[in-house]
């Protein structure tokens, strides 16, 4: 048997989310279809971890074993014939059995998409969330230094059973100006709670909009209450932009 | 009466072009009756030039009269409300009566856009023309160069009637490697023919493949010839990007 792994690009509007489930159609159902129609074997994958309904990723791990004599250099392109035009293989490779796409992954990169004009964007319409007021990105970057570290994040998620702890660490948390109206608000973490980045984002907008102050993303941090932090922001903002190992 | 201009954006995929006509919905006729049905008033636009089906613009210039009360600054943003998201005015402001889209305007950007990679994107895929082998920038650059300036374009254009010269000059063309695999060739003139960006990039690939030489650019240019020149690449790749006046 060989262990593959595989980087996906996917637009997530279309499914709900990446974990095979019974209310609608995931990515990971798509693509293990796929790989049935593909290989003749029943593959079960594993990925760097779910993404919810609505997001997307341009670089999502995953890792399978198959004994398919399609060559992994062959694996991808053929992947892609079947797949549909919003879910690509970008990068395929042969990696040691131990490796594993969530236990073996050392950091999520998360990326969040704000366009922050009073003219809604066309292009992006998909990916970007539209907010017409003025946000300061200097008061949202003061607040976002609070979230920086290993912290209980009970407060920034929504509840879900399951969850062993509610500790994890930020490693870095960037908020950047892109072409004219695009904030990108940036995070590294070595894992993330559910809704985790957008509840963080929603508390950010708080702060960029003057309506709470950057500190109160600290008081709010320290509270454990999740109906101190802002809303969770819609889905189509977000993206997952990388995987460490 | 007053003149209005007003920057449009727009994804060209669900429409048979910007020019009204009778065989499919056009931008032309969407924005006429959300104009009519924002005004009371039957405004006939003029914009700084058609674009053909599935052709997409960052700032398609219009202007037309008006006699409404309705405040410039409110203008765009009554009718965001009332456009579907795949049109979108990002900017209004009253011009001198003489001002005209079409004849005042001194030059035209338009945009082309390659995917040059053997994944296809799943992000850009409505925007972009996935061409997977790999082009010599270099070679299509040196290819580019023989534009430059004004000339008959007879064999980069496909026929149409009522056009009274086939002279144009490109001021600029600019082949720029973007983001991971994105080619972005962007021409800047007078005036362009029927087709035109889109030919010349068709050509511009097949020297950027070495399948002719960058002199042969010039070869063809100068036999007025559409049929030795390359194919027209599809519509989805390319975008007006600016109109200056």
């Amino acid at each position: 048997m060989q262990n593959v792994k595989m980087i996906l690009e996917y637009e997530g509007t279309h499914y709900h989310g990446f974990q095979r489930q019974p209310n609608g159609i995931s990515i990971q159902e798509v693509l293990e279809s796929k790989l049935l129609e593909l290989t003749q074997e029943s593959i079960k994958i594993n990925s760097s971890g779910r993404t919810d309904a609505g997001v997307h990723a341009k670089a999502q791990v995953i890792n399978f074993k198959t004994s398919t004599t399609i060559p992994v250099n062959r694996l991808g392109l053929a992947l892609n014939t079947l797949l549909p035009e919003d879910i690509v293989v970008k990068g395929v490779e042969l990696v040691p059995d131990r490796f594993h796409a969530r236990y073996s992954a050392k950091s999520k990169v998360y990326c969040y998409n704000i366009w922050n004009s009073i003219y809604p964007p066309v292009f992006l319409r998909n990916f970007i969330y539209f907010l017409p007021p003025l946000l300061s990105l200097e008061l949202m970057r003061e607040g976002g230094k609070y979230l920086m570290g290993e912290h209980d994040f009970s407060a920034y998620c929504s509840k879900r059973t399951g969850v062993k702890t509610y500790l994890r660490e930020i490693f870095s948390l960037e908020i950047r100006q892109r072409e004219e109206n695009l904030v990108e608000i940036e995070i590294e973490a070595n894992g993330f709670l559910y809704n985790m980045v957008r509840i963080i984002v929603g508390t950010l907008i708080q702060v960029g909009l003057g309506k709470i102050r950057p500190q109160d993303v600290e008081r709010i941090l320290l509270s454990r209450d999740r109906r101190l932090a802002g809303n969770t922001t819609p889905a189509k903002g977000l993206y997952l932009k990388e995987v460490k190992y």
